[in-house]
């Protein structure tokens, strides 16, 4: 395992280089951000929901980004259908199961989609992580109230089962495997009053999966990386409007010293 | 009745230590930056609009924000379903008929879903409210082109007919129920060029009804903390794209100070 | 042709003065930043997308804007019939063919809302203008990897053909009829990374078309005001995140002089 600011600022590189298509399923509140956020990173997003064209538009895709949000059953269907050309073409899937827990039907969608097909990456929350291995807990809506360790045991056994990558964001974010579990402390708290900081989040899991085969990799650079750009955002801002903006900012002028300077991670 | 700086600061107080779920069924253009809003006032903001799972969601959250902006047949649906438990299950309903009086079915579906049950409160501008009372006017689009007073014996009429309050925005924003009218003079004219200031301001009554039971108090306390921060933010910002940046850090940063020196209201 | 400080200014005090409904069918990335930025030009968006009231609503707005960005049948219905009342009303129409040539279902559903009826402008990059004249190309998403110039042929075919005015945005913009074409070279590189900048300008062209009935130079005076007002806003700016703000106050506060100072713009 190799995850240093070497490691990290090697995949922006291949991002900017290469600018991957990131092909997004996701809500209607974090659409604009979520491009923003790819964008900024360096990477190419599109956001491309109807039936009739997502397993097109995922050939052309490096990675494939699913978020139930604001889900109904079309775009279940569409999701699905994407999720299944990706797998077909060996192309990196995240999911993010927002609000899982919160109701049966979006934790019944969460877990039918992990059931469709192995998914490369699950990032959430820990009551998101918590609800999808079938435990008996209610979340409240998309915010988490659990520290991310709660969740630990279920994201192992979810890595195990569906052989993936289980990040649990919080405080302190976890990233986990079937073998390992590390732990990264970047960020700040302002980071939770904007919406779709978490969405971002699995977003940008996808455009580092999209340079970067080792899953478990790919998603510590995404989750320090977008730890450290709020860190600076944070620094800078006056309250959470202006943090978004100093983030996308901070996003796209991140250099390796930054990475360097803050980076905080630990083997679990 | 008792509306001051101690009154306002209590509800928002009693938001933050209890961050009270508001399940929203919004509109596109701005679900963005009602999550936002509510977050920065100190509420848990969830967007879900799934035939599936709005008697579930709304079972948990604490108040129902319904906005018409972007409607179509299977999310008014959603909306009466929505809006029926949460009536059974006593929790406040606020809601927002965006462009209503703009086409006949704007008008319709907001008529139908004020039928529906008694609401809460009606939040709109002074077009908007008149249309509802089925008088024949024509509103340019989401625009009001009238002053607050035009409306005022239509919110009255409302008010009575549904046993609810109903709150006209404009240059100057109107509380109106069956039995007395307030007027709070808060605010400042660059928040009509930031798209869904008035969408913001229902989400917000929408957390306001959440921790106070008197629904014409909270609309007030809503109605006054929005026209507050915007007059905070408008002294900042150096155009409509600044005031929304400044809004939400000022929802944020909002004391009680600010309330005290700002607050402009009226019995009429 | 007439195309100064002048004759742009006289245009955005029309937009002021007449304050021009503009009826978006546009895809949920942008809603936001289009409404925005018809509001800070002065203009009043409306976004209504369902079959039942695109009629109604068209017939009270000044000009039509029709986007796929995340376009599904049910919305392409609705364009069509909203771009037929407009045809028979005499209401301009500017389409803008987001990803065109990245999927055959774009590709198709533009040439089919091509086919509809004379559009009066269609506004894209030139992987999308080049898409829709059938050629076989591949465009990467939504971005263009292609230089403007590369589909300054299919342009004119497309101009010529449907009788409309083509925009060919990228780093230089070409605004192309079946006799003329002219070069506009406005704007900064900061805008490509900020999502949605591309819509924007067609929403603004619609706002022009309202007040200005020669639709060539309505896209020039849209184009360069987009271009002029993106480089006052990349000067101020630290990133793409404080570029979308500066941009809806620069574009807010646009004086004629800064029109005179900055217009940048050929024939060729």
């Amino acid at each position: 395992m190799n995850i240093n600011a070497h490691s990290i600022w090697s995949d922006i590189q291949k991002i900017h280089n290469s600018v991957p298509l990131i092909h997004n399923i996701t809500n209607y509140v974090v659409m604009n951000n979520t491009a923003n956020a790819l964008l900024a990173l360096g990477a190419s997003p599109v956001m491309a929901h109807a039936i009739e064209e997502v397993e097109d538009m995922v050939s052309i895709a490096r990675a494939l980004v699913i978020n139930i949000g604001t889900l109904s059953e079309t775009w279940i269907e569409a999701m699905q259908k994407a999720m299944q050309k990706a797998h077909e073409l060996k192309k990196p899937i995240v999911l993010d199961p927002v609000g899982a827990g919160a109701t049966p039907y979006r934790t019944a969608t969460a877990q039918k989609l992990i059931e469709t097909i192995n998914l490369t990456v699950i990032r959430g929350n820990a009551s998101e992580i918590y609800s999808l291995v079938g435990e008996d807990t209610q979340t409240k809506g998309v915010d988490s109230t659990q520290q991310s360790e709660f969740a630990i045991e279920a994201a192992k056994s979810l890595a195990q089962r569906n052989k993936c990558t289980v990040v649990i964001s919080g405080m302190k974010d976890l990233i986990v495997n079937a073998d390992q579990v590390i732990q990264i402390e970047n960020g700040h708290p302002l980071m939770a009053k904007v919406t779709g900081m978490g969405c971002t989040a699995t977003a940008l899991i996808g455009a580092f999966l999209a340079v970067n085969t080792d899953a478990f990799i790919a998603s510590a650079h995404a989750t320090a990386v977008i730890g450290i750009a709020g860190e600076i955002a944070a620094h800078q801002a006056t309250g959470p409007g202006s943090l978004q903006i100093h983030f996308l900012d901070a996003l796209y002028k991140l250099k390796k010293e930054d990475i360097e300077e803050k980076l905080k991670f630990y083997k679990i």
